[in-house]
């Protein structure tokens, strides 16, 4: 076989030997050798996106709710570079993508065809990792190397590029890739210094991502912080929440400058737990740029790249947080060492139900008490947010590109059933669409239900024929406000007092976008909602029946 | 007034003293300042796009058909990276492009909030140009150099990247950009070299691009091609070629490698005029990638950035080509010297009509005698390019993003009414609906036709919004053929038998798209042809009526 099989079969061949079993493809003319493989060689689900961004953004959420990378197919230069955005916000989650991009024939290259770009100079400032593949026989081994690259704890875009003659000639190798490691520990100087910040009675704030915002390790911070006085957040911007009844309600730090500076007013110590420094947005005049007081000490308890759920747990055990052992999830689970989460962000073998029978009394506890009920009349985002916590199944995935509508939605949906919150990281917009589809394929069994802002989707809109395609259990909820919201609220922070020119550019009416019409355009069967009533009877007939499903909210 | 000015308000005034007055834009929040400094300012025409490649590809065209450079206006990194697809489509075009990027603030760059990326590196690949401004004070003078670089004959993308305190910051100053400079002159050698070789009697091809696809050169190399027995030909992917009735009936260099190959068979000579050496749009096993034969010699008569017709003109009074001085436009006119057109390939003062008074008879000899009428019956490609021909007004704009399908309308449509032909040059599809929405921007009082492929359309279907909102004269034809035909074509060139993976990512029905409902959901009126009956009625009446229209023509 090996003498015969070419660079693109030996791709095909080290993915599944991999474990990589999903492949969100546009393809072009350079990867017909990929697509020819993907054919001849079964074990590989390849899913066609009509856009390369709607590919990278799948391939994001999909890493966020399986833990395994997908693999995509990406045409050479140009395509690469329509699907950049997303690879940007997957970059920012810290997700893993073994990123594939085809590239002209080495030897063509010096001919400067019109297609021919700067593919590698593209790739490089959203990758942790890039290798062109020179020979067929090469191909295996770069890809493995790719491959253990974007599993590198805790995840990254490993973009390997593949000329057509390194796909098509013979002699290509199938290589293993190594398993990925485990989390590195983070350093146990680090942990005593937070224990020793923590008792020092001043005001202290645990800054929590990544794996930190798991179940388990949520648990841990807030026996931390009980035990403490220690406040808690999120960043403005994480990957993926555990949320809902008998978990952990964590806000996060709110995107509005002024009230992103107000949440950590007055903290003293800021220890950060899998995430980096917070800092503004952007800037504005005037005011500054790390949004943690002057006076406040950063202390790194684990980098982004290190095991903050291991970290919580040691320091719980410093602090001799005796009750705050991992939360109802790991409650009576001492002897096995607080044993959190291993597997970073992606936690798929975690059954539904495996936590409810851990977690026995305790949730009455800890949940809230009050279950939400749907909201009625007028649509405000408050009455969204309750109607979407009475309203999704348990096990919901949310997935949130609400921009400006969307920023009061977190404390209503604390009482929600559980369900993960999934979100825009990196600020490229036009994620949420690809992100419900690349859920949905990663976790067939749950509901996936996007709250889209309407300019917003507008940019990745070809997401809802995949949907349809794949029959993907995706509820779209447009929030259809036919603006630029948060670009009108950016501009009056200029101080401008807009005249119809400014207007004109942040306003997406004159013509309304029918989001039914482009919905159905897509094969994706959708309704207008003017008011919360029309709008829970169509979010509770939608989770109630598989496949893609849109709701045009007029807000 | 300039000490109040900030760096914005100097940057809208001195795109204005160059006489700048149009602006594609999509902004996002580092943008506000120079979005209320357009609208504060009056004098530049603000085109909003719902995505940033509908900015690019549209800013593309409006050069095209111009010949003045558009701005853009995009947000950092991502919302750049989103319209690399069309400026590298625009810089195989050789469009002159003043492209402005928002970035994150000169201070607040280095805390690498989550929104920041290297807006100069994904620049670079598609730029002539590349600055980013430091200060306020500096912005005018940027901005001066950027319309500067972007008007160097024949155009090239000038990328201008803008801090948002380099906007918001006072002490902006206006700067006056040089008038564009007339084309280099060809090197004088080379024109005495191509004489000879014409004079040779050996078989010799005119390769035209550029400037020199335009009425007057054409017809300049087409008379010294009558004279000498030399041939002619045009590159695969011209950026705008003039045709129609009483013009030069130019060929392109076919698609396909072994038509491409067979186009240029037995030449021993091959003359480049203002475009570059012919070579395979990709590699293909066992083909060759320069396109001419082994034996032939390739000479530059003039590059593209030198002064292609003017080459022309030299060379035929070189030649001695008495009858040859320019053509129908030019004929009578020989005490200028074969005035060549020296706007490049913008030629956008001259008034429909003006050729026609200056013709004469000489059209009724040039021109072909046989006027198109529509066909009928079942839809096929050379019908609708019949049809195509028949129907268009006089002075109509092509866009030509048909790919395989489109491959023949050429031949076809040599006896429709005068026309510009404008095409995809860069091979990144996604560039058809952009680019008609930018040539009926620059040039409305034409009817702008756009022959678009699907799947291709899919990529930027956003355009379609802009057309609406701006009332533009826009006939989109969506050949709906449900498939990436081109790569069936190239998977059978492979030799695979193709399966159901191979055959899945290949083929767009399932669901099939509702192109007229995507295209009401935009606001643009449309409908569905299915056949050539169908067809000819919708597009009469689209071509009669003010406004955009879509016909889903079922291919």
């Amino acid at each position: 076989m090996t003498e015969k099989m070419n660079g693109a079969e030996s791709l095909v061949h080290t993915l599944i030997a991999a474990g990589i079993d999903t492949v969100f493809a546009n393809p072009g003319t350079s990867e017909m050798h990929f697509v020819a493989a993907l054919d001849r060689i079964p074990g590989i689900r390849c899913v066609l996106c009509l856009h390369e961004n709607v590919v990278t953004g799948a391939a994001d959420a999909y890493w966020r709710m399986t833990g395994k990378p997908a693999a995509t197919l990406l045409h050479c230069a140009p395509g690469l570079a329509n699907g950049l955005a997303n690879l940007h916000n997957a970059m920012r989650a810290r997700s893993a993508i073994v990123n594939i991009v085809g590239d002209q024939a080495t030897y063509h290259r010096p001919l400067d065809a019109v297609l021919t770009n700067d593919t590698e100079g593209w790739a490089r400032p959203v990758s942790g990792f890039v290798r062109t593949a020179a020979t067929a026989a090469r191909v295996g081994a770069d890809a493995a190397a790719a491959i253990e690259a974007a599993r590198t704890y805790p995840g990254q875009i490993a973009t390997l590029i593949l000329p057509a003659d390194t796909a098509w000639d013979a002699g290509g190798v199938v290589a293993q890739a190594a398993l990925p490691a485990p989390a590195p520990h983070a350093n146990v100087h680090a942990v005593e210094v937070a224990a020793r910040l923590l008792r020092s009675g001043a005001p202290t704030m645990l800054l929590l991502g990544g794996a930190a915002l798991m179940e388990g390790p949520l648990w841990l911070a807030h026996d931390i912080a009980q035990a403490t006085g220690a406040k808690m957040l999120g960043p403005v911007s994480p990957a993926r929440v555990a949320r809902g009844r008998g978990r952990v309600p964590l806000m996060r730090i709110p995107y509005p400058i002024d009230m992103a500076l107000e949440s950590l007013k007055g903290i003293k110590n800021l220890i950060l737990v899998g995430t980096t420094e917070p800092v503004a947005f952007f800037a504005y005049p005037g005011k500054p740029g790390y949004l943690y007081p002057e006076d406040c000490t950063v202390h790194v308890l684990a980098r982004p790249d290190e095991d903050g759920p291991g970290a919580l747990a040691t320091l719980a055990k410093m602090l001799g947080v005796a009750e705050g052992c991992g939360g109802p999830r790991f409650r009576g689970d001492d002897e096995k060492g607080c044993g959190v989460d291993e597997k970073g962000c992606g936690d798929d073998e975690k059954k539904p139900g495996d936590d409810e029978k851990k977690r026995g009394d305790d949730e009455k506890k800890r949940g809230d008490d009050n279950l939400p009920v749907v909201a009625t009349g007028a649509i405000t985002p408050e009455k969204l947010a309750q109607s979407l916590a009475a309203l999704m199944p348990e096990d919901a995935i949310i997935v949130d590109e609400a921009i400006s509508y969307g920023r009061g939605f977190y404390p209503y949906t604390f009482n929600a059933p559980k369900h993960d919150w999934v979100q825009l990281t990196g600020g490229a917009i036009g994620a949420g669409l690809p992100m419900a589809t690349g859920a949905a394929i990663g976790a067939p069994d749950r509901r996936v239900i996007v709250l889209q802002a309407d300019g917003s989707g507008m940019y990745t809109v070809q997401a809802l024929w995949t949907q349809a395609r794949e029959k993907l259990n995706v509820t779209n909820i447009i929030l259809s406000n036919r603006k630029y919201a948060i670009l009108l609220h950016e501009l009056a922070n200029v101080g401008a007092n807009p005249g119809p020119t400014a207007l004109n550019m942040l306003d997406l009416s004159n013509p309304d976008l029918n989001w039914v019409q482009l919905s159905e355009g897509m094969g994706v069967p959708a309704a207008q909602a003017a008011s919360m009533d029309e709008l829970n009877a169509l979010l509770k007939a939608s989770v109630e029946r598989p496949g893609p499903f849109l709701i045009e909210l007029l807000v």
